[in-house]
């Protein structure tokens, strides 16, 4: 029934005397902005009152007052509470702790418990790395924010960063058995961000670091992979780029263009496009040129005022191209855009080289319309869930820190991200790799195993395993 | 038979020669050093090898050198690895994160992360108090340590605390359904103690500080109070002084005493001991003597060295008394002590007054054995699990923050301490009260929702809950 539903519903919950309003003066109010009603159940029952939720879908959310009013005219009935279908799975939370242990008579308490517990604290006093084996280290990871960059809305808040957080550990535990917990810091600019992940990282196997502003991301991550023992992974920068390069090399094969040879113009030069073009540059990418609010960022030029743009240079653009967005556009194989909505003009992609690729990832408005570049490039891939071709972080941190977890991996290299862009890329078969599929669905059950598999072999042949992955 | 068995489990990983080694020279084996075979699982087959998992239990752990030398000495075996069932109950760690919500499809995913989260971020930046209802702070404490005083084991760092607080993680959602988080930090000083649990206190709903070393402890508590807006409580202290005065309320009815009328022993006056006393002091008692390393403790006398004491001389001993431990117990009723092993002697309980309570909390062992201690004390109490009238801390924290989380409170108050004694206290009913039964078990069932009700019901009366407690 749900599926064939294209609505959001929502919960009303009314208070009604039962004798002076009947079920069909409610179906009537429904009826009357176009809803439908999924569901009327009791809460309780007070006297002459009745309190029911009244679950009903509407065809846009704006109606949604219109219809609490038409109720609240009928006799005889109260609005008490409007929840809708997202809000309910938030209610409470969205994770919670759960032994592994069973702790039912005296004995089990002595184990898991004082006395017993001593003697594994005296093991690990005497080989810290032992709490790997007996402690939630193994397979723990924190996700950090300061709430300084959520989802693109700005900097709420480390509350305010919590659904997201929960949400990323959801994910982390549903789809590869991680156990993540969210640490939304309430702190100010980069040096007390580093501080308390190093205090806090004696229980974690690995830090993901979250929705952290440009340029402290940078900062941050860069001091932190030097103090910690434990991989450090910034999922903006790099999660966004190991899945558009898995994009990028099967939508290579697609266009039958050698990978190398690609002539990428990356807009917006922030914390995801650095990092795209970083790992563009180290699978041996060559011509990629940047681009972002004040115009093309050209070799040798100085950016005093924006350290990003500044090391970017130095990096890339090496044939020192100038001009306007369509003037670096033309002739070129790809667009990479981390940028704004409505960014471009079909005619930016129509002076493309032939067999062009648009990966159009601003969120949540392309930078222009799928459905008009698809007339002018090969190959276009979005970070939405609505068209083919999802760019889509989900498909990269639970299996690569699946990989370094079972590898114990002391951080995460520029290998480890190739290896898992690659796997990633392959869990598309050749027969079944197309314009509209070029990157794997985020259920797809092979992804995580792929990438774990990935990184773990990688992790081991780079010298960075403190174990074998255990093969299950 | 687990239950009819009274030694240690071992399990023996063994490596046997199918065709050198027999069931029966192991049994032999395990006979000759009066163990007993518990069971032998095959683990793997490899030629003409076969490993597997024997194990044993032994009267004595000492033994289990003897049963390796003696498995080894056999033809055709070699000893792997040796777990006990405490180490194998740590393996992987105590807890991990579950979802609350289930993601199987795209709409799951839309509802739960991007792009349906976003308007639960939005309400939540909106209003901060919102995150109470929407994200895991609702039902969420940190459990905070620096490692410096693990279990009375001294400094043994955050990595070596954690099988601790992950067991108290266990016991918090077993016996009361909070989620606990453990957070063992790699800090030194209370300042950086402070600093970070401000830092990491936005998902958390209250802050359970544990194993902090005095006198660091009192200034983290005290800090953390001031700079936050949830609970904070260190267990070390009020955990077992809520739990030694609930014992103290049945304690004074069974030798039919009124309890401000007590004339009081502390012995070891460090964290535990002052917040005894201060409780105590709360409800009313007035002739409280403290008793430490150099003699006892006098009001008006000065301790610089040691700020502890000073404040304790301030407060305690109104009649300025003075002498030898045996000398400030004759004629006292009650001796608590949190001290160390051995520390009493029989004519020290024999000088009390009639009708002696003898609390001897110090761990492992207590301050007399506990069989010669009831020879001279009318009621006697340990913190052991092997004797009647267990003072566990187990009795308390779950039930306390049940009731700080039901109830949104802002912090924990003396009124809500002596609340959860009496409310422990009055789980014991008066006709089932007696010498050996003062305190209830720890896995009696009234106990969290005891203690729960009456924090709630406190924290309401006095002005710092949030919302009412649910009734369910």
């Amino acid at each position: 029934m749900d599926s064939a539903r294209s609505g959001i519903q929502y919960i009303m919950r009314l208070s009604l005397s039962r004798d002076r309003v009947t079920f069909s003066d409610l179906a009537r109010a429904v009826d009357g902005i176009g809803g439908d009603i999924v569901a009327l159940d009791l809460v309780r029952s007070e006297g002459a009152k009745t309190v029911r939720d009244l679950t009903v879908e509407l065809p846009q959310p704006a109606l949604v007052d219109a219809l609490k009013a038409a109720l609240e005219r009928l006799p005889g009935v109260a609005v008490e509470n409007i929840s809708d279908r997202t809000f309910l799975m938030h209610l409470g939370g969205k994770i919670e702790i759960a032994p592994r242990v069973q702790v039912k008579t005296r004995s089990d308490l002595a184990h898991i418990y004082t006395p017993g517990v001593a003697r594994v604290v005296e093991a690990i006093a005497q080989d810290p790395t032992k709490a790997f084996q007996l402690t939630l280290k193994r397979n723990t990871v924190a996700i950090v924010t300061d709430g300084s960059a959520i989802l693109g809305m700005g900097n709420l808040g480390p509350r305010a960063a919590l659904p997201v957080m929960e949400g990323k550990a959801v994910l982390f535990k549903t789809l590869a058995n991680v156990d993540a917990f969210p640490l939304c810091l309430e702190v100010s600019g980069p040096d007390a961000i580093v501080e308390t992940v190093v205090r806090i990282a004696p229980a974690f196997g690995g830090i993901n670091l979250e929705d952290i502003a440009a340029p402290a991301c940078f900062e941050v991550e860069r001091r932190l992979e030097e103090a910690l023992d434990i991989p450090v992974f910034h999922d903006d920068q790099h999660g966004t780029a190991v899945v558009a390069l898995a994009g990028l090399i099967n939508a290579a094969q697609v266009v039958k263009k050698p990978l190398p040879a690609l002539r990428v113009v990356v807009a917006g030069v922030g914390a995801a496009g650095t990092a795209i073009t970083k790992l563009l540059l180290h699978v041996g990418v060559r011509d990629i040129v940047g681009y972002d609010r004040e115009g093309v960022i050209v070799r040798g030029r100085s950016y005093p005022d924006r350290p990003i743009w500044e090391e970017y240079a130095a990096i890339t653009n090496p044939y020192r191209r100038t001009g306007t967005l369509r003037e670096v556009l033309t002739g070129a194989d790809v667009f990479i855009g981390v940028s704004t909505g409505h960014l471009l003009q079909p005619e930016d992609l129509q002076v493309m080289a032939p067999g062009a690729i648009a990966f159009l990832l601003a969120n949540p408005e392309p930078e222009i319309a799928p459905e008009i570049a698809q007339e002018y490039a090969a190959v276009v891939a979005t970070g939405r869930s609505d068209y083919p071709n999802q760019i889509n972080n989900v498909l990269c941190f639970p299996g690569l820190f699946r990989g370094v977890l079972d590898s114990r991996a002391r951080r995460i290299t520029m290998g480890m991200k190739v290896a898992a862009a690659e796997a990633l890329a392959g869990v598309v078969r050749p027969d079944e790799r197309g314009p509209d599929y070029i990157i794997p669905g985020v259920f797809n059950r092979s992804v995580v195993d792929a990438v774990a598999e990935a990184v773990s072999r990688v992790a081991a042949a780079e010298g960075l395993a403190r174990r074998a992955r255990p093969t299950v």
